[in-house]
């Protein structure tokens, strides 16, 4: 725990190599604990987790709340239709209302990019940022490094390819952050109104043609399409971005034979990915999952821990 | 528990007659436990029930939630307002994804027949069907007989009317076949458009006058109407329904002298059964709330407790 | 908690002014234990607490459901938009379903005034309101009595105004019955159409302007302008309000030295009060919202314990 220092867990991009080191290695533990019998340890009893999500979710809000419990935390879910934000109530206001309730960590989602940088500075608890906007969505980005180093051994070295809408993606932006901090190289690529060219300064490469740049690739993550984007025209039609840069049996042939494909999900099967792509076996989806369960574990542990050493 | 075979609970259909009598018999020490001061054993602590209701349900869903917690197991829910299917993914996938956060069992409601079976060949965890479509709503019918049992100390042998829409109707179904292995008769008694004649294969006799059986019958299970059928023409009026197959006192008093009514709930006072009738001596409609607490418990328990043993 | 006879908490009219006193003694303890590094204390185990929150409400809804996993019980949430009222159950037969499950503590909030007491005669469990209509609101009340005696060190003798629409408010009814059975002197304070001429019969005194009365006042308790009442026409504009009755520097500064501020929220920054007085040294917002929960905390043992008592 000594090599963790932040209070807060508001992006990938303030950690050092060695504070993702150690989220990593502690997550390992809790994926082991969860293959237990009794999926239970007693290490945050008497510790409260506040799951303040302002926008919809239940993949991350769950994986949250049962990370809390399994460390016999106290979890509060709050969700946007439920919260004083519809009665006029600022989100600080909120957060502080909260936070006078002494919990020990508030785990935020919220549209607005810098929310969750915004509370942390103003509450007593330790924030997780769940995700803000299209800025970062750090869990996101630590458990698909995480499935990467469990199932290929080593991050250094390798070439990941994110594909999709990189322009509004918080796990791109946090993806990229965590990779190249461990030495990965990073190819970001899409249609050309999904990717910014300006997103090169973070040091990733810029494509637009999948097929170009596959066959270099060790991992591919590919990003959940959200068809609003495609309302608002920035690509032509569904049926030509799967075409272009949806993952089916065809295009992966192309690929390096032990290519490792990532989604964050939810999927939209026969979009970003067919179902046989999906479920084969070069598919990390359920694993990132339970990768992900784990590493919010380790998460609330290191946050936990470190509040109740400074009492 | 050496009675109690299988690994899922998707319907009574699939169940035997040893395995209906295991489950009630269980049901019996909760329902001690329950009216202890300190309500709770240590038997599931470690052990992830998780709640998906894609369909509303507020008393079914608490009972589960509660028959967790009493057990020590920690209980999350997701409904259908805030799940992931709204974001185009499947049933299959959402499921998946919770599997692989390692729940022990998932309670699954769903508007399609089969949905519960369909998972329960793809997921890890044990799986509870709440109610599935118009198929069945296994833990409904085992706590009408449960309740059958304990108020009259028997089945076999007992005359049982099912009371108003049959078609649509999980709970008919599932009260059918448990009462059947039973060896209760059954008769289903509704307006005509309301009960399909195939049901007779299923070895229960059909009658649409109410007042015709109601002096055989022993039990009288008094289904909700849901209204939305009746905006479909599918029966005159609600007051003629009311007039037809509502129970009042009137009606009562035509019925044995011990008859027991049951009601799934929530009742339309008024309507399938009045007031007087429904707070009554004959009625046992709250029992069957404390009964199906009791018996989810035993059915959260067997099914946990053949995953621990597996392990 | 020999002190201490109610099997309710209906509201602060039927209590005692030992009865008051104990709540508030006691919630000094749990204070206290909200500051630790485990904030978790065994009393209630083996207990449920059921929030039936027929009304939106994130802050008491949350403040109820950590208050009683503090102190180990179970909590159950249960919210207008997913309860089976939606299906046209009467509000009694949702609750009696819910007390057939043995909870310990039913917390209700609902519309109408006078559901709470509606209910305590007619269940199991004990009724705690968290606000019935325009009726009372009784643990809003209470913290706000709790946070005025630890920042003054007392209430008997102090003034104390009430600011705003008297008429819609069921903490205002709530503060009017503590404080004047603890020996405050109350003001309540708005434009006529918002405070109801016969609300002096309760030992009150009326007043219409706040720059009048607001050099005597000790504390000011500021409530919340509800936007739909000014759609009817109850008040020319939100501008003018804040103006008459808004609480900023320059009208603070007219008050005494020490005037306490309070304000059961959430707050409409610029209405009721400015930022700066908000945030400012007179403010006790955040500290009301801690009071509240050791007082919801104080509340669920006294309740029930005495439920534990008497089996």
């Amino acid at each position: 725990m000594s090599t963790f220092g932040p209070r807060h867990l508001l992006g990938i991009e303030p950690l050092t190599r060695a504070e993702i080191e150690t989220v990593l290695e502690l997550s390992g533990r809790f994926l082991e604990i969860n293959e237990r019998p009794i999926k239970k340890v007693p290490t945050l009893r008497g510790k409260t987790v506040i799951n303040l999500f302002l926008e919809p979710s239940t993949r991350t809000r769950t994986s949250f709340e049962i990370a809390a419990k399994r460390l016999s935390a106290d979890a509060i879910n709050i969700s946007g239709s439920t919260s004083s934000t519809t009665k006029g109530e600022t989100l600080l206001d909120t957060a502080r209302n909260l936070d006078a309730m002494s919990p020990d960590v508030v785990v935020v989602r919220h549209a607005q990019a810098g929310a969750a940088e915004m509370l942390a500075g103003r509450l007593r608890a330790a924030v997780v940022n769940a995700g803000d906007g299209a800025h970062e969505h750090p869990t996101q980005g630590l458990l698909d490094i995480l499935t990467i180093r469990r199932r290929l051994g080593r991050v250094e070295g390798l070439t990941v390819g994110l594909v999709g809408d990189i322009a509004h993606s918080r796990v791109a932006r946090s993806n990229i952050h965590g990779l190249l901090k461990l030495g990965a190289r990073v190819i970001v690529c899409g249609p050309p109104t999904l990717v910014p060219a300006p997103i090169e300064r973070l040091g990733v490469e810029v494509a637009h043609r999948l097929d170009d740049i596959l066959p270099r690739c060790d991992v591919v993550n590919v990003l959940r399409i959200q068809f609003e984007r495609q309302r608002n025209g920035l690509f032509p039609s569904i049926h030509e971005y799967a075409l272009l840069f949806g993952m089916d049996s065809a295009r992966l042939s192309r690929a390096k034979p032990d290519v490792l494909l990532l989604a964050p999900g939810p999927i939209n099967r026969g979009v970003e990915v067919t179902p046989e792509v999906a479920d084969g076996p070069h598919s990390a989806i359920l694993q990132q999952v339970s990768n992900g369960l784990a590493m919010r574990m380790a998460v609330l542990q290191l946050l936990c821990g470190r509040t109740g050493a400074e009492e």
